[in-house]
Parts: structure tokens; sequence; C-alpha cells
């Protein structure tokens, strides 16, 4: 029965789950932050019942922890030792399998339960005030089981979050979150990022529409997070950008020579991939 | 002064053009569409005033034609030594060099004005039943002066096109909407469609959150006219494909490496280029 919760990074991934538990769950919620004003208006506004203190930590049934890559390994080694035995542990970190090689060994010694999670939902906004508790509405959550977490265990934190207005909680390994997360949202930061950097992007003013809009929206990125979780995703990621370029060649290659048939064919192909996956 | 219009292709683009006359002028507004059922029905919601026959095109004020590109030169050519001399024409085609080519001599030996259109508005759905007066709502109207047209004449097609809720005419010559659009409009869709052949997009579900929905949503397109509107502009579109290419190679090149600063330095510069230009 999870009763007391910890949000650890109260940005706008950590603020909106402290305030979707907020919105539904009646759990107790306690936070932590770098920057401690930041928890300190979590609290004044209601979101957090108080700070995460030590004590707190002994009594805490789940800890979403929501900080970048290294920034949450550090966390949590630091402070693993003062969690309850059998408190449930989930970051939040946008690549898996060297979260679970680092964080597992820990959690078995000190006899928590780590799952690795990932929540499909963002904005190209970032930090408490954008938090919202509507952010995971209809969003999917993925969970990784790992050595240090029994069945029990992942079904307990997927029945919390199916609370909080998630569309589905999806249940995979490490290696298959990080080849799909390399497709479904690195590449696009990637792919967005590269596409804004052509000659014509700054005259592009009077001359553009939706797609425009849509395939660089999130080239406003931040640059620190992703560079992280990029380097820690080097293999899927590279071979997705290879991907990509293969294609891009037969499109450039096909209407380099006047090949109206195979250009056609191109663009029909990719019409009825996305018809038939949406 | 514009009082008798005539629309010519009742798609998306031509059907919205048409709702868009009817809402916001009081002009009479005719329909040609090469399935006359269509034409019909926009007669008989209202939104025509009735088909437009020969004696119609005789009075036209302003004609805008909204068909594939080879069609809108043939109908052209087939139908301008029935309109009045003087009568305004604007055609919606996504590349501009090749219909002033073919059109202009056309519209000079009849005495009619010819001005090149594009709208900056779509949806990723075609046909009459999706066309709504509101498309171009705050959308930019791109025009494009020829030998064949005054400037009082682009005057008055601005003037009208400013009644219809654009938010801004913008005018430019052929050669610059082509490179503009090259990169603002059929890039988007080469890349959407190339982002979608990854093997790993048939098993994207429950993996992908907005950034993914963004990349992809065009690659829903319609291959016909895409083919054609590509092979048009050929050298503008090979060039920024190829700076997409160029790009992504960059970035494929430090993740690869594992060079952070490197990457840091490529994901700000875009960043920072999408906060300066929007």
């Amino acid at each position: 029965m999870i009763r007391n919760v910890v949000i650890v990074g109260l940005g706008l991934m950590g603020g909106s789950m402290a305030k979707a538990v907020r919105a539904y769950t009646d759990c107790k919620i306690y936070g932590w932050n770098r920057t401690r004003a930041v928890a300190e208006e979590a609290i004044r506004e209601g979101t957090l019942d108080g700070f995460a203190e030590d004590d707190v930590l002994a009594q805490t049934d789940l800890l979403v922890i929501s900080l970048y890559p290294q920034s949450t390994i550090d966390w949590l080694a630091e402070h693993m030792s003062k969690l309850k035995p059998g408190c449930l542990i989930v970051d939040f970190v946008g690549v898996k399998q060297c979260m679970v090689d680092a964080i597992t060994p820990l959690a078995k010694q000190y006899g928590v339960h780590y799952i690795g999670g990932h929540p499909m939902a963002g904005k190209e906004f970032s930090g408490f005030a954008y938090a919202e508790a509507s952010l995971f509405q209809n969003a999917s959550m993925i969970l990784v089981q790992t050595e240090s977490s029994p069945l029990w265990a992942v079904d307990e934190v997927e029945g919390f979050f199916d609370q909080l207005g998630f569309g589905r909680v999806v249940r995979c390994s490490a290696e298959q979150h990080d080849h799909m997360i390399a497709f479904t949202s690195q590449l696009c930061h990637v792919v967005s990022s590269a596409y804004i950097k052509s000659p014509e992007a700054l005259k592009h003013n009077g001359y553009s529409a939706g797609s425009y809009k849509d395939l660089t929206r999130v080239a406003k990125l931040n640059e620190d997070m992703w560079t992280e979780l990029f380097l820690l995703n080097r293999e899927p990621l590279v071979q997705e950008i290879d991907e990509i370029i293969k294609h891009l060649t037969d499109y450039r290659d096909a209407i380099r020579d006047g090949e109206t048939e195979r250009l056609r064919n191109l663009l029909r192909d990719g019409r009825m991939i996305k018809e038939s996956i949406g």
C-alpha cells in the first residue's frame, strides 16, 4: 500500500508528478530539490506536504526520482541507505540500460525495489513553473522490471501510475526501451535540431505553415540533458540516424534523377506506414 | 473592383477559398471542378452561386485556380481565351517558377493578369469535405508578380486576400519562393516520410509522445501531388536534403565518437536558432 511518496527533482516532470499525485491520490507527498526554494514554493502552494528529510525517507513507500541521468545515480547512491527496506524506487531517466546497470546492485544491497520508468510525456519548456497535474493524461508510462524488483512490486507501481491519468502502462526490457526510444524520441530531437541548421531557416518568416512548425518544435531543447541522454544511448541512436540518412538519400536520388515512379513509391510507402500505425 | 470570383478546383484549398470568399465578402462565387458533383454539392450548400460556365468566365474579375501543377497549366491554356480581358488570375500551386514560365506568356497574349499565389495553410486531409472558411486564418499568403501583372493588379489581389483572414501577404520572386518553400514545406514532407521508414516504426505503439507525432504527421501525404511538386523544384529541394544530411552526419559523428562538447554545441546552436527565429 503506497501512502508516503517522495518526489526527487521538481522540474517539469517531477513537478508534474507531484501535482498529479496530489490531484489523484490521498498520499502524503514530500519533495527534494537541489534548489531548495523550489521545494519551498511547492510546499507553500500545497503541492507538497513537506521536505524529504531523512526521517521522511525512512517512512517512504514510493520514491520517484526525476533528475538527469548521472545526478539520479549520484543521489540514489548517497540516499538509498536511508530508505525504508522494501521501498519502491522509480526513476524517470530517458535511457534505461545504463540506469538498470548502475542502480540495481545498489537496490539489492539495501533491500529496496528499483523499477525503471519513463513517462512518454513532455513539453518544450522546463521547470516547476510549467508543471501541471494533467501532463500525463493519456500518455504512455514505460516500466522496466529489474533483478531488484519482484513482479508484485512492478504491479504495485503500475497500479499507482494507473491512477494518475496515464493512458497505458507498457512493460519492456531496458534494451527494448532504449532501442525504441532512440527512434521515437531521441531521433526526433536530432532531426529537429539538424533541420533548423539550414541557412534558409533565418529567412523563413512568412514562408512557413504547420508542417515547418511541427518539424522544428523540439529544436528548442535542453542541450545539457539531451547531450547526456544521447551519449548514454549511442549505439541505437547512431543506428537510427544512419537509417534516416539512408532513406533521405533514397528520396534525394529519386528527386535528383527525376525518377517519378520511384519517388511516388517512396512517398506512398511512407503514407501507408503512417496510415497503418497512426 | 472584384465582384465576380471563380474558383477552379474545389479540393481542400479551393473549397476553403470558396467558403472564405462566401464568409468574408459580398462577391458572387462560381466554381469549376473536374468531378462536377462536388460543385453541385457546393451550390446546394450555398457556398457557390453557380457553375463557372463560359458566360460566367466572360464576366469574371478574379479567377483562383487550385489544381495540381500540370492540370493548372492545362486548364488555363484551354479556358484563358474565354476570360474577360483584364481578369486577375491567381494559382495556388506550391512551386512558382515553372508556373510563371508557363502561364505568363499566355496571360500576356490574352490580356489577363497572372499573379502567382501560395497560401501557407493546409491539413493532412484533402477534399471539399474538409474545406473550411477558417483555413487561412492568420496564415501567410505569398504573391509573385509576373510580367503580365502590373503593380495595381498585385495590390488589388492583396487587398482581396487581406479580407479573408490571412495574417499577412508576402511578395517575392518566383525563384525566392521556390528556394524558401523547398526548406519550409517540401523538406518537411521528405523528412517526415523518410522518418517513418525505420523498422522501429512498426513497433512504436506505447513508446511515443508528442515529438514523434509532430515529426511524422505529414508523412500522411498525397503522393501524386507531392511527387509532381518535388520534381518541379528539383534543384532547391536536393540542395536542402543534402543540407540536412550533412547536419545529421555531424550529429551522428559526435554521438558515435562520444564527443560531449561538440554534441552540446550542435544542440545549443539549434536551440538558439529556434529561439531567435521562432
